[in-house]
């Protein structure tokens, strides 16, 4: 009886080490665990220096198999370690852990798979669990409810400024001829994104009069409508702040329901006078 | 007799679906002829690729004519199923719809007005409309509210910018030399332009200790004033959004003083029941 | 005796229509000037294209004449119709008229001068004036205000940006080779301007690896700081309108003093009662 | 007794000179250090320039070591006038001041060491302690408040962008060839980072129509969450200007509400008059 018992205790303290942060063994695991994907990625970036790769690939293979091998028992610990394993594997989590593996083992068996390990690089995800072992946790709340939010209207501005893109770039592509860089629509929608976004590679840039005036219009569209996303999230930090001060007044000691104003000397509720 | 009645139920019932969108019907034919302008937008824009219209110019020709067809049908339809066709034809989205139309037709006709096909990016902007069939509806008229307000300011301040560009453009042709690309004044200005909204191709870039000096001046000044649109904007959402509140709660008819939250059933100031 | 009266109110008539704009022949008057400011800087634009310029240069030149002719006239009855037309002489928009006016006599009798002529430019500034004349007076003045609060904190704010470029341009000098465009310390710094205000045209760009670290951290201080003057100038827009707002409430009908929150039932300063 | 006590008062007189900045004699020193600062920094700029190197380089040296004996005398008052001069070696200042002056005694000694006199550039940092004079100084505190209260949160940002573009510069560096510039992971990593900046050299800019998709995402990431340190920053000045704000007025001795503007005398609720 006491082996199960104690099998159970195995699991659940593994458990508490791999998913849960409460405990300094959790947290020292959360840590270790980002540093060993952050030089896992380091590996991998250096490795892709072509004079780096030449002199000391054979190296860095080797020590990219030790990646391998730990996360694959970081992998298989998690498995074991938690009861439902399949909810786990198909969590966004797991799932971006399963993503960043299966690269590890087409490396060693496929030449030019080497390439795919660069997809531990959505490992680095995880630095956001990081956060909440941390004093950083009510910013990343905030953060998190404004965000949430804004992210319809950033969705709607994003969409009107994609549909901008396409009839501007539709418009350039009549009005520049095809040897100046704005070869086919594709192509010049690509150019009024970096246009309108004010990134201006110049790798393609209008060269006749009327394609200068074009951009030139583009330029300030551009200029002047990245306020809107910015009004939006400012706008809605505020109410998030507001709301959470709205929230802190007690409770009334009639009806017990929150939510009064700072000013206030009777319930809204029930009319019962507050304190 | 049921003949007429019949008819104006049937052209009653069209104009319900084409134009408007509170049936299911309706909100159908929003999202299919949505669909339909989006997809015949993708096919001019892979028509427009040299390798791509070599081998599939043909079909993509035919394509090309089923859209029109479909688009000839659907304008046929708007006005026939509206009472005054002729204030469809006039308002902003016939206008569009026609300007779409015409060189699918001149495309046929005429060699080389296939370009013209680009127009057809401008029927994206009924993207919009569907936004009604929404919730999105709530933040496009918050957001529309506060940019209304913003946009006289905001034309002031492209104004002040524009007014700026003539004169720094100015001062950069008599600063730089002819062969730097400042080859005359509009080109100058539309240096200004991309300098001060930071967009920077590089295409024109001063070369000369002076220029440099000057282009600094520039840039620090785009940089600096980029601050005025965004403040005005989020100014006059945080105005937006305080009137929309302000509007909600009445008086209390005991006290008579307001701001009262909507959910408020008794007054906060005396106690008294609100309305 | 009719006479001098009679010249004094020629005088005075005179005034009224070119320095002020109250009457409908004041309005005429400056929408006429800016419209000729506004034509007589296309010429010279147009001018400027050495195309254009050889076809149509003597055309153009005529055309330049005119408008010396007229803005001397302009000139001339500025200075009869004032009072003390020294004072209109040292005044901002006066010297800017001579510095305008300047030019077109240096062309007429210096070949080469002609190119001065961009400084007619500087008379667009006559474009605010403008605004006194319609609705957008309130809204000049609200932005005028907030600008103005805002000034001395985006001073600070681009001291600090520059003496950041003069420290990251050094470093920057340091780390490439001079070979790379950073050639010395000056160029270097005009590049840390064109990073830092995120206009990247392109023309120095970093070529080596620590070069490249260097310039990332650049770019990434340029996109983090560009919050720095938006949040002023969004925060003092909101001071600006606040201020506004208290201001008015009514005034005391037992002291006069004004400044009274709009929940006040007590004037702050003497105790009566309001209203 | 005389001479200790008066060596005490030179000592103090000096100290107050060089450390304070409340005398006439204090600020007088602080702006001919800011001056000698700014002149040693523009000598060395100026003698980074090839052409004038060759030419003045011999005068600019001389003007050197003006300098140089100018800043250690500079150094060995402020050891000599303070208390526990370890304390000011080791001091943020102390430590940019050492190392300032090192270079200068290096570029003496050792050819080629010259370069290191950049590091002069650094001493540019005591601007900030020139505001201490001025006015500006409410200016400065408010933003450094602000600026505080925000600096956890935009660094929260800036890993996000980081972390972004090392999963976007991965990315890139799969689906663009080695031969597009895109030649190893720091290089794309590089690339993420000046477009997501919407600095946009165009050193390295997307070849294949892939790529050129990527591309426009990361484009219009970094145009839509710019909107978060500006957002973050606007809002963090609005809670340092309510709380500045709050800490003003006390309570009505009556009635005991608060709220009361700074300039009240009377309590605006009940009329009794504030302390």
């Amino acid at each position: 009886m006491a082996s199960p018992q104690n099998k159970r205790d195995w699991r659940f303290l593994l458990h508490e080490i791999i998913y849960e942060s409460n405990t300094a063994a959790g947290k020292a695991f959360d840590v270790g665990l980002l540093i060993a994907i952050f030089t896992s990625i380091l590996v991998v970036m250096i490795d892709s220096v072509a004079s780096i790769h030449q002199e000391h690939g054979r190296l860095l293979q080797r020590v990219e198999w030790c990646y391998t091998a730990l996360f694959t028992v970081e992998y298989v610990l998690r498995l074991i370690s938690i009861r439902k394993p399949m909810r786990y594997v198909f969590s966004p989590l797991g799932i971006i852990d399963l993503v960043a593996l299966i690269p590890s083992y087409l490396s060693i068996f496929f030449i030019g798979a080497q390439s795919l390990l660069v997809f531990r690089a959505l490992r680095l995800l995880r630095v956001f669990r990081i956060f909440k072992l941390s004093r950083f946790l009510t910013e990343i709340d905030f953060l998190t409810i404004a965000l949430k939010s804004s992210l319809r209207k950033i969705s709607i501005f994003l969409l009107t400024v994609l549909t901008l893109t396409v009839i501007l770039g539709s418009i350039m592509y009549l009005v520049e001829q095809k040897e100046n860089g704005f070869s086919n629509i594709p192509e010049s929608i690509y150019w009024a994104i970096v246009t309108i976004t004010t990134v201006g590679y110049g790798d393609i840039s209008p060269v006749t009069p009327m394609g200068k005036f074009v951009a030139s219009v583009v330029m300030l569209i551009g200029y002047a409508i990245i306020a809107v996303p910015t009004g939006i999230l400012t706008h809605d930090l505020a109410m998030a702040a507001k709301k959470e001060k709205k929230e802190l007044p007690e409770a009334c000691p009639n009806c017990g329901r929150e939510g009064h104003d700072g000013d206030a000397a009777f319930c809204k509720f029930c009319g019962a006078p507050l304190l």
